[in-house]
């Protein structure tokens, strides 16, 4: 039975108000056992000099692209060798873990060592999660791989899940796990 | 400069209203670039008898367990194979799905199968994170593991990462992704 | 899908905020084709001394009889011919209104009146309706009578409808049709 | 000192929110003494996209014809004998009750059943009434009936009462109460 | 951390809202000790027709004129002795106290007065204050007079203070203190 | 009509809430042409863990002395030669500046100085004023002076005003005009 009242500068489109609307309810349902058809969201948005807090009027923040969307694009592109492309999505100080806890700095570190493991790889998405905390947004992705191994064997139906962390836009961590090892084992 | 007004039926103790507020406060700033010192939540409680919803009086949602203390709990019970234990948090229909695929429905069953992997195993966690979304919570816990191989050997420091679904407090998936391929492999 | 939201000085009782609130609902229904569960009445109470207008704080207005039990109490005591409890509902200039347009201003000329109408008559309600509107309220009962015509001859379930208005819980005006002249007609 | 804050959907046209507020007002007078003075009604209004309830935004209830008007069409149309006109406003399951406990489902019933009684009818109203309760709409409707008995006598002043009951804009039930029998038998 | 929503009929120019939250926020911080950041002030705006007090829609009060820009008119047309327009300033019973305790009701006779102590005065303002009080608003002004003594001698740097109360944006008491006698003294 | 709502952590007393209120009232007024009888201020309070700015909790603002008292005392005491006690509403670096000019630092050099303009003075005061801004709170303080010349010779009802300005409760300014250089010049 939750009702949440939230004031806005005007000006947001509907779309970043829907997703205001639908993340506040989902943090309401994960804390409370309310029926979803008793969390009600309002929200009304006040003209910017209509607003003052700390006896000055503010500029309402930009809203954020989905972090979703970023990690989608970043992944394409890096599948797609688009190495430049991917690169546009990264924070300075950028790192990734692989398997084995390989870590890399830079895209063409991580393209020489999957050399050795795999010629190709694509990835089918089963699908994504985010989680918003006190230091920003975490999304996971998960799904499964397929691809040639060195010596140009298909696979397909591997298991992987990437973890990366954001910072206003951009990613600043990498974390991948999947089942090439177990897959190659054999 | 978001704010947020919620309105409930008096009776939730401090720290649900505490984690509103702060999973509240996280959902928005995934949403909106909006300075964390301008995003405010105020929690106004009303008596049983002053809310109505079409004509009737309501029974507030109970607050549910914090999802990563679940996991946490059943985690350390699996750990110390106190498999009834473990078994009290997952939901009818649980099912598991290991490293190269293998699932399981029983905690028996995993753990039969685990005995050619290693002979034991411990976490140490380096984070956790909360995911909340149309189905309800999802939650990750990763670090590294540490055991014996079943020859006897010793190991640590292998990355790992689960991934847990729930529904009103018990666990419905599990998925877990590791190195022990990569470091046996070697 | 309207939320209500009430503010009221503390003190009132469940019972006053719960008739507040399900009739705040019913005019909004009245209203709108809302669906009656989309219908939110939230009501939060404020200090007497958190509370200012015309920069002096307020006594809050007392909570009203029902206007029901008012007039279930004038019927029952009219009924049981217990003129002095029956006239002690009733305000100054009180009038009322019987079927040929005969009007009496007290209960004493309508007893008189009745003698040539009936021996004694008991009401059995149907129903009872409250017309909110902008002098106030007006009550509507309705059901049907039984007794003994003037020469001992018994009849029943003769349709009745009485309306009365009222001003600061006293009686102003009471209208009365029934079928007693068709019935007797015949 | 009540304030009503209600929070709708835009695009309620200035007469809906005005008998929103009208009615809230009336509402709250019925319960509590308030002066009529300190009774606030501010009704603010949000995007579509700013409203959302159970994760999904929803479509505000259509305004309802005032009851009060689509009783005085009918009794207009019935007045001037255009059934057709007159059934327009009638339910499925339409019933009315005539002095003496007469019923009738169908219009045509009536008008044949009233040609005992009079040549013709007219209605001066001195007033109509609505309640809202747990099922919607009742409005009363009174004044006084002119016209010719069948022997082409005239007659005017007689007092009579009609109540409906109402269910989506369409009138369920109908009942009369009038002096007519006084009238023809003396 | 007060959180301060006010509600006005919409119409307001963006200046007297700004104005209207400047003043609630020093209000506020003369009162708590509230750090300046933590109070926040927004301002909804319902329409004409979703405002009703007492069950009538209201008008909305006419921005009244900054106060310290009367004064500040009032002064500078009495510099420039354009008498009339400076009287267009003053209510009927406006009075002002010189010092010395000389008390005028007409410019014209404050005029002739003044005479005796300067040839001629203007004025350079160090600040003006606002008090809103019970009665309205009360304004100062102060800063250094310079000019002419009766024998053409010049002076400058004499430091005075003007207290006007107003009715309506119109005043009605002028109270002056200088350190013209301390200065003409030596 | 406007309509305030303040939310604050509770606690605070009735005084500080009342005086909230009075101060919000008399702000609007000072800016909008509002009837005294439409403003009303609803003061709300919601619980320590109910409120969360930037993610935190937050202590409410102490509530500040009036600062007419603050005045007053001080006044009191340098009245009654009490430095010590005057003293200690000082801030740091607080200055006076009397009729003339003369600018003092410390209570005891007005001390010295004044015994050459009289031999003791009393004050009777016709009103206090206080004035918000943006650096915090102003003080006036008019009336009339009483006392004996240096000669013994009484005199009376001669004006004064004084100006204080304030920071945490502390005077750090305070400006001085009356008119006993007009009363001793004759």
């Amino acid at each position: 039975m939750p009702i949440i009242r939230m004031t806005l500068i005007e000006g947001y489109d509907d779309d970043t108000r829907l997703r205001l609307a639908t993340r506040l309810t989902d943090a309401i349902r994960a804390t409370i056992a309310a029926p979803l058809d008793a969390i009600t969201v309002a929200i009304d948005e006040v003209k910017p000099s209509s607003y003052m807090r700390g006896r000055v009027t503010r500029t309402p923040g930009v809203p954020l692209p989905a972090p979703v969307d970023i990690v989608r694009d970043y992944l394409a592109k890096m599948e797609a060798r688009d190495l430049a492309g991917a690169s546009a999505h990264l924070a300075d100080g950028f790192r990734m873990t692989f398997p084995g806890g390989a870590t890399f700095a830079r895209l063409e570190d991580l393209v020489d060592w999957a050399k050795s493991r795999y010629r190709f790889v694509t990835k089918t998405y089963e699908g994504f999660d985010e989680a918003f905390g006190e230091n920003g947004v975490t999304v996971y992705c998960r799904g499964t791989l397929a691809g040639e191994w060195p010596d140009g064997t298909p696979f397909s139906g591997i298991r992987f899940i990437d973890r990366f962390t954001m910072e206003d836009g951009k990613l600043t961590d990498q974390q991948v796990w999947n089942d090439l090892a177990e897959a190659s084992k054999g």
